[in-house]
């Protein structure tokens, strides 16, 4: 449990090769993570004391935006730039099926064979919606390893995009000009928040309506004591067009986060949630990894069923149980 | 923390009132859960150990697929019965805006005079889609107070239909004659969690499409050992046709749950489920509602922008002192 017990021999190893850079480390690290195995806590415990460094852009909407290709098409960029780029492509997936859905990583393919850019896809995985607390580790993990810009993707249906702000400095907000999208961005929670709007497919008919219709609802919302005025871009990003511009407003807003002091106020804010998330889990793994939970609990289900029970009772013996055992 | 612990004055009177069968003390009990207000679990200890015997249904699908015309509709035919109904409808709220989307709960104000008839609508509240825990205890509520019909809806936004398995009996997908509806349902995982399938708004066009579309899916689903065949429907709620047909196959399936043993293993499943979320809510109260770990959390921000702590040994220090604070 205690996150600075001597690592197990393979991971002591395992830490040399992330510390010397190597990539092949960092993606058996992201592995080791997302399986939660043995002294995973231990291993990022010894990685994050430097704290976030990098760039860290979330890209999030309604599916069928083109923000796997606006992605694609910023990696390019920050690459001709010479920032080396992790990417992280959270995935919907059905908690039945236990498959990710992966045509829009096709694309990605050509920027796999540059060696300046590390592209991880990681599915959600029991967390109905929302980034996992393991992929925001797994971001965590990729900006301990020194890549400079991080660029990650949630899909947004309904209120799946929400979770992004525990994990980056900046969200873009991706739509296109289908009718109706400005409305539900303000159904959805997107205006709240959004650090800058994209209309991408900008060249298709309808383009300039969502356009103003955004701006119209960004000058009309209630309480915004911000600063940073949200800017609405337009983007192509099949022909780059916008691209530079949106990379530029990214870095805007990051200055403004930095000479505001906002920065460090988000990452105070980031680091609470996790220390909330990391605590949740590991006693949720005490709770229910003991024997006697498990005792207590099938026992309690058959009083339940006899009516001589029902779950409060249940659930405070399981409780008493639990501090019995872990008395110090 | 001990439900069986002596109830508030005020809850012993409300109890009273709720065991007389008065529905003020039924709405009064349901705010007293939705707040979770001191003694809410002593409450539900109380009320709870007859165990379940309403027929409850769920209601889940897309949005626009007409479920809320379709509850009324179901919930006439079961009043002209004499059945008493309790309806529960979940709405999708923004975790920002905290409103619920009431446009759809209009239609049920003419049943709302009838006074054998019970509708509470109720938000997510946190819970990033599915029901949460309040919204299954308030269904459990009702059933308790004596309700013999509860008709629950959820808005079926890419997973959050999923948490009304944990909930009802009979799980009713219903969807409309809008291309890819077929295939949606697969993606989503609705196939997997239907009892029956409606096709809704029958009368327009696309609607034997989608028909076909189900049934030919269901017949090619693997790894169905149930010995349920999962109907298809066809309805148009507005002016109640197949409705009447809709209910008795409701009513086949809970026979069917009934006669197979499935009702007692779905009950001990949807109990184990209801454990588990009581013992984890209780336990997070623990966690941080005392003043301690506010202190060590506030510090150990401090030392993580410092650079001298990480969320790991932060948390570490939390469960330290939680057990220590706990131990008996």
């Amino acid at each position: 449990m205690d996150p600075t017990d001597p690592l197990p021999k393979a991971l002591g190893s395992l830490l040399e090769s992330f510390q010397a850079g190597k990539k092949t480390a960092l993606a058996r690290a992201i592995s080791l993570i997302e399986d939660e195995r043995p002294g995973f806590q231990g291993f990022l415990h010894r990685v994050l004391t430097l704290g976030p460094r990098a760039r860290r852009v979330g890209l999030t909407g309604p599916p069928g935006g083109g923000k796997s290709s606006l992605i694609a098409a910023l990696a390019y960029l920050c690459r001709a730039r010479e920032e080396e780029v992790g990417v992280v492509a959270v995935d919907p997936t059905s908690p039945y099926s236990g498959g990710a859905l992966l045509g829009d990583r096709i694309r990605m393919n050509d920027l796999a064979t540059d060696r300046g850019i590390f592209i991880r896809s990681m599915a959600t995985r029991g967390s109905l919606g929302g980034l996992a607390a393991t992929s925001k580790e797994v971001i965590d993990l990729m900006d301990a390893f020194g890549l400079a810009r991080l660029l990650i993707e949630t899909v947004g249906v309904g209120q799946t995009e929400l979770g992004i702000t525990g994990a980056v400095d900046t969200v873009v907000v991706v739509l296109v000009p289908e009718s109706g999208d400005g409305i539900q961005a303000m159904k959805a929670g997107l205006m709240e928040i959004a650090d800058i709007f994209v209309v991408n497919k900008a060249d298709r008919p309808g383009a300039d309506r969502v356009f103003g219709d955004l701006r119209a609802a960004l000058h009309l919302r209630a309480g915004n004591t911000s600063r940073w005025a949200v800017p609405v871009l337009k983007t192509v990003a099949s022909t780059a067009e916008g691209v530079p511009e949106l990379l530029d407003a990214v870095d805007q807003h990051r200055e403004y986060l930095d000479e505001s002091g906002e920065l460090r106020i988000r990452q105070r804010g980031r680091a609470a949630v996790r220390v909330r998330e990391v605590t949740e889990r590991s006693l949720r793994g005490i709770l229910w990894g003991g024997e006697a939970s498990d005792v207590i609990l099938e026992a309690g289900l058959d009083e339940i069923q006899q009516g001589l029970a029902t779950p409060y009772s249940v659930s405070a013996s399981i409780l008493k149980a639990l501090f019995a055992e872990n008395a110090t």
